[in-house]
């Protein structure tokens, strides 16, 4: 036991050692509230820590209200992010409901001239609750149900993506047997994601594809689909996606006399303040706690100058040919909505321990899996100017996977403290279990300052309503 | 374009011809449906393929009534496993709730004489919910609320593990506001998880702490809890499991006269049919697409195996010390619920390619991740003599990350067939999402063949009732 002891405190010292070298070589770099229109308050000369503030509401007022973990949606930055990818007249969007399907948000983008991209029946389904008018939805992803297809068929929405022959021959039979043409659009690939997405345009799948579907009675060819997978963040990333679909069309029409009138260039921008983590971070935090930096966010196309270029790069194209303009359709996902909502977390319990105290908190990867695998900025929501401290976050599952950051500098911590985990609007809530704690709930605030609950957060009986309960339900005074 | 067609021809043709020769060096040992206690359909003479059969229903048809995916438990099964637990006199089963919170599942599990292992306020309210007795709950995890901490102390439950010194002194505050003695034990770590999981044995962290709870007034310090972490499979894995717990008790009782009368040694007892990829299977699955073997059974000790070692081993230690025996709490997740449960799933969609034909299920990474990362067992539900074709089972969602098989043999499939993922008991239905599509029901055969539903399956409405929806919802036909 004693030797165990003895290699073990020998570890530590040299890990210790080794990690005050490499933390003075990578010191990590933050980014400012004002990253996010997020202030500290005006100090008001009371002893009280200036808080931090979102259209003059504290968020730590929002917290000790209506309780943690809970998401808070900043509805005029969702409305900037949104005008900027309307700002290219030729573009439109349609979003990815998976990133972040929650109806109130929904309906807010469509109330400000988003459309819908769907990927299954249930996000179809929730698009025609929220009035969504068909020409205004697109249908992708890899599991479309016949259901759901006759619907799509029978009111024309904008286009069905096909991802291969076979679902174009299923989709070609359905809308035979309703006496209607179907308004399809290829789904393409060019080194990106493969497998069951897309047809491959260096092997001839896509043209194959397009010249079958050209002959059929019962299919209207009218977009052209292709989703980078790999991130956006450069123009150098948008030209090399979108020329081989330039290409294509170039070679399409060509062959056939056909372009699309639907160009769609999928999604795939990044958010400014977010990157993976590489492997080399990956090994500081996790064997040497070194907090990992920043991206510089101004490497990253914004929303205005990703659409711009798109349209300029099509246009550009399809003028020089002298053939009419597309439609670019958008489905952003992430660069819409990540960086439009926050996470608030409280401390609930912390651990002594070296090199960084552990501190529990009542988020954990169940609903913020994204936060151990991405950089996001965390901010204690009150700047208290206490000694700053290694912390290494972790989540309340009873777990070792459960860890959040696992090295972050912050003024030292109390019980009870809360925190906020910035760019949580993109699949944070489609992501989410109900691990042993129920789900948090999801706040809007509106550019007029208004509060409203888009979901409320979840209770105990909604986390057994769908169950057979063998004994009636006591009322429980908690 | 065409040279990258030609490199990519290449590359694949060198694909194919190492995945000859691999595939014939690992030929992919199955498991037969006997593991299972399922069976194969007796030939009725008609022309339709054989069904699986479980306590007479044809899985098949359970598929084909209450719609996929859908999970099947086998209550004979969980009976099995549970009486296994219960075979050594001393030990005393605790279920681990995070494990699979299927109400209807827990309360199986309690009429049958386990008590309940909760990590969360949740898990607490449920156990109270089904009428578990104070003295059968056991409340361990890294993030105990005060609130919950109060019910545990003023109900006396049978055990409150704390993980540090700081969590034994939050205990101790609360039970003394209380005027009560909180029954608390001590989690300690050996080598296994650590960081906020346990006290280090070697560090000498847990005897501080135990020197320090013995003297308050509040504590009644009644048991050692200790959670191996990795997986026990063998004796070997639950002899060193074990040893520095016993060395602990005999260093407290030297220097205290202080003994657990709880000794809990915590889960970890592995799924005998269920076996993590190892590195190298998962690159010959991944880039080769060569499909992985099945674990042998027989390596991985069964539950009244495993009950009755732990017993025999603490037995001789105390009882060649004269002390007194302990009960020996038992607190068994995946290896009591894992295979007694299956999901049943159907084929959406086939994308021919090459190697292996791409088959789109109904369920997923949100709904069966562990089937990406372990070996899980896959059955057609039906025995159709058609050759034999290698596949990539992938799900629904629109990302290419939702793949869980990467590669398996079977009969040729046809659109609508349904499929059987053993060993779905353990972590499918805790760590599920709603990502675009419904999650699964969950069927219950029970012993005598009676079929009843422990949880509906997910429906369109409860996706979105938490949802502030900004139209009144239409009632929509489908």
């Amino acid at each position: 036991m004693k030797i165990l002891a003895y290699r073990q405190q020998a570890k530590e010292a040299l890990r210790y050692w080794l990690r005050q070298r490499i933390a003075r070589r990578y010191p990590a770099q933050h980014l400012p509230p004002a990253q996010w229109h997020l202030a500290w308050e005006e100090k008001q000369g009371t002893e009280q820590a200036p808080r931090l503030m979102l259209q003059g509401h504290a968020l730590h007022a929002l917290a000790e209200r209506y309780g943690t973990p809970l998401h808070v949606v900043n509805a005029a930055q969702l409305q900037a992010n949104l005008a900027g990818f309307q700002q290219a007249p030729l573009c439109r969007v349609y979003y990815s409901y998976k990133t972040n399907p929650i109806p109130g948000l929904l309906a807010y983008l469509h109330q400000h001239g988003a459309g819908a991209e769907v990927i299954s029946e249930y996000e179809l389904w929730l698009a025609r609750q929220l009035g969504v008018p068909p020409e205004r939805i697109i249908f992708n992803g890899p599991a479309k149900s016949d259901r759901a297809l006759r619907w799509a068929i029978e009111h024309s929405i904008q286009a069905i993506h096909a991802n291969h022959l076979e679902e174009l021959q299923r989709i070609a039979a359905l809308a035979q047997t309703l006496g209607k043409r179907a308004r399809v659009g290829l789904r393409v690939t060019h080194g990106g994601w493969q497998g069951q997405f897309g047809l491959s345009l260096a092997q001839g799948e896509a043209a194959a594809a397009l010249a079958w579907a050209l002959k059929h009675p019962h299919l209207e060819v009218v977009s052209l689909h292709c989703h980078r997978g790999f991130l956006i963040r450069t123009l150098e990333d948008l030209d090399g996606h979108l020329a081989p679909l330039l290409a294509f069309c170039a070679e399409s029409h060509a062959q056939h006399g056909w372009l699309p009138t639907l160009l769609d260039i999928g999604g795939s921008l990044a958010i400014p303040s977010v990157e993976e983590h590489d492997a080399a971070t990956t090994r500081r935090l996790w064997t040497f706690y070194i907090p990992p930096s920043a991206p510089n966010p101004a490497l990253t196309l914004s929303p205005a100058a990703y659409s711009q270029a798109a349209q300029s790069k099509v246009a550009a194209f399809y003028q020089s040919r002298g053939w009419p303009l597309p439609e670019i359709a958008l489905e952003p996902g992430r660069a819409l909505t990540g960086n439009a909502q926050m996470l608030l977390t409280r401390v609930l319990e912390l651990r002594h321990a070296q090199p960084a105290i552990h501190a529990v908190l009542d988020a954990g990867i169940s609903i913020a899996r994204s936060a151990r695998e991405q950089f996001h900025q965390l901010f204690p929501l009150q700047a208290h100017s206490r000694p700053t401290q290694l912390y290494r976050l972790v989540g309340p599952i009873c777990h070792p996977g459960d860890t959040l950051y696992p090295a972050w500098n912050l003024p030292q911590l109390a019980l009870g403290e809360t925190l906020a985990i910035m760019d949580s609007g993109a699949y944070f809530t489609s992501d989410a279990s109900s691990f042993a704690f129920p789900q948090p709930g999801v706040l809007a605030v509106l550019p007029d300052g208004e509060i409203c609950w888009w979901r409320q957060t979840e209770t105990y009986q909604d986390m057994v309503a769908a169950d057979s309960l063998p004994l009636p339900p006591e009322t429980l005074s908690w």
